[in-house]
C-alpha cells in the first residue's frame, strides 16, 4: 500500500510509466468515484502489481439528449478516494488527448450492443466500446476490472476481449449498494429527496421477481409485467424489466439455468439501472 | 540472418515465443508471395529484433462473388522464401484460430473506408480494419509493415492505428514491378498470356497521367477521363482512374501539391489496381 498516487494527463508519459511496471490491473471510470468504484480499486490490487485508474467523461457514449454536461465532475475528491485505496496511476486525459481528431472509427458491436441499453441509449455500446478499446491500448492492462451494476457492457466488453483476441482478463465486480438496497451510482446524485426515498424499490422488485423464478415461477413475461406494473404504480417511467440468460443477453429457454433479471427506470429526470443473476431450479 | 524459421499455428504459442523477443516487426500477408512481400521482409529486417509474418486468407475481406475459394495458397515456396530471407517466426492461423466464433465485432472505417477500393469492394476495408487489428492484437509489434501498391489500406491503417491509439509504428513499402512496370501481385497469376502482355499498361497510363500532372496540367477530370479511355480502348473494364490527395484521398484543391494517382480496371476476369504518388508544381 502506498500513498503516492502518481496523476498523467498524457499518453507518453503514461507509457513510459508502465513500461516494465506490470502486471498492470486497471479500473476505468468516468469519475464522481463512489463505494462501488473503490470495490473495483480494491480488487484491482489483488490482480497487479501495478493499479492504474482512469477518469474520463467520454461524450463518444452519450446520446445529444442526454446528461453529458451535467455529469458529475468531481476530480479532486476522486483523487483523494484513489490515494486512499492505494492506487498507484491515475490516467486522467482531457478530451484532447484522447480524441485528438473527431473519432471515425468505432467499435461497432453486434446485435447484443443494440437490445435492452442499446434500444434505449442509441450508439451508447459503440461509444463504450470503442473508448475502452482506446483506454487498453494506452494503458495495456493483464486485467481490467468492470462493475456488474453495467452487466450489458459487461458483457459488450467481455466479447470485444474474446473476439479482437486482445490479451486482457476482464474480471467482474459486485454491485455496491446503499444500506437500503439502491445500487450506488453516480447518478443517484440528481435524486431529489423524494425520488431517493423511493428508488430502493428498484432493486426490492427486482429481489421479489428473482425469489419468484428460484420458487419455480416460469411464466417470465408474466413475470416482467407484473415487476413493470409494480414500478409504473409508485411513478416509475420503465424502460425495461427483462429475464435474460446471463452469457449473451438473449430471451431464455424453458430450460435455461444462469438468468440474469434487468431493469432500467426513471424516477422523475434520474434514469436508473440495476439487475440480479439468478439460477434457476 | 538466420535460417531457422519457426512456423506457429497458435495464439498462445505466438505469444510465449514473443515474450520478451521485441522490437518485433511485423509483416501481415496472405501469402502467395512474390517480392513485394520479399522487399516489405527484407524492410522489416531492419526495425525489429524479431521479424514475424503472417500468413492467413482473411475471408472477412472477400465479397461473396470474389476470388477467396480461387485465391492461391502456396504455403511450402512461401515457407521457403521466408526462410531465405531470415524471417524468424511465421504465424500462420488456421480460420478456426483466428474466428474461433463468427466475427460480429468490427472495426467501422469512416468515410475513407467507403470510396475508390470500398465502393466497388463493399465491406472490404471493415474486413481488413478488422483482421489487421486482431493480428496487432496476437503479434503486438512495434512496428508493421504495409505496402504502398494497397495504398488506401495503408492510409486506412495508419488513420486506424493512430484513431485506435495503438502503439505501432505503421512503415510503407515500395511497390515491386516486373521489368515491364506491372505491380507484383498474387492475382498476375489469373492473367491469360494475352492479358499478361496487356497489363503493364495500366502503369504505363499512370505515369502518363502522372507526366502530365508535373507539366502542369490542372484539369484534373480531364485528365482522368482520358486515361480511362486509353484504357477503354484496349479492352479494359475500368473501376476507376482517380487523381486525390495523398493524406485522405479526398478529391485535391488546386492548391494541393501531394497527390496520388490510384486505379482499379479489369484485364478479363482479373481485378488490377496500381497508384503512383506525384508531387505537382
Amino acid at each position: 500500500m502506498t500513498d503516492t498516487l502518481e496523476i498523467i494527463e498524457h499518453i507518453p508519459a503514461l507509457r513510459r510509466r508502465l513500461d516494465g511496471a506490470g502486471p498492470v490491473a486497471f479500473v476505468p471510470t468516468m469519475g464522481n468515484l463512489h463505494d462501488g468504484h473503490i470495490t473495483l480499486m480494491r480488487q484491482a490490487r489483488t490482480h497487479g502489481r501495478c493499479v492504474v485508474a482512469s477518469i474520463f467523461v467520454n461524450r463518444l457514449q452519450f446520446g445529444p439528449s442526454e446528461d453529458f454536461d451535467r455529469y458529475p465532475r468531481t476530480f479532486e475528491p476522486d483523487c483523494n478516494k484513489l490515494r486512499a485505496c492505494g492506487i498507484d496511476v491515475l490516467f486522467a486525459p482531457n478530451e484532447s488527448e484522447l480524441y485528438p481528431a473527431p473519432q471515425n472509427y468505432f467499435i461497432e458491436p453486434p446485435e447484443l450492443g443494440n437490445i435492452l441499453e442499446g434500444a434505449f441509449r442509441p450508439g451508447f455500446f459503440r461509444g463504450v466500446a470503442t473508448v475502452v478499446l482506446k483506454l487498453f491500448n494506452i494503458v495495456q492492462p493483464q486485467v481490467a476490472i468492470f462493475g456488474r451494476k453495467d452487466y450489458q457492457q459487461l458483457q459488450v466488453i467481455r466479447n470485444m476481449v474474446s473476439q479482437l483476441a486482445l490479451p486482457i482478463n476482464i474480471v467482474s465486480g459486485e454491485t455496491a449498494r446503499a444500506d437500503d438496497g439502491l445500487a450506488l451510482s453516480s447518478r443517484n446524485g440528481y435524486l431529489s429527496a423524494t425520488e431517493r426515498a423511493e428508488a430502493p424499490r428498484l432493486y426490492r422488485v427486482l429481489r421479489e421477481l428473482s425469489s419468484a423464478i428460484q420458487a419455480g415461477a416460469t411464466d417470465i413475461s408474466g413475470l416482467e409485467q407484473a415487476a413493470t406494473e409494480k414500478l409504473l404504480n409508485n411513478q416509475w417511467k420503465v424502460d425495461y424489466v427483462a429475464v435474460r440468460k446471463q452469457a449473451d443477453l438473449q430471451f431464455p429457454t424453458a430450460s435455461e439455468s444462469e438468468l440474469v433479471i434487468l431493469a432500467a427506470a426513471w424516477q422523475g429526470k434520474t434514469r436508473l439501472i440495476d439487475n440480479i443473476e439468478v439460477s434457476a431450479g
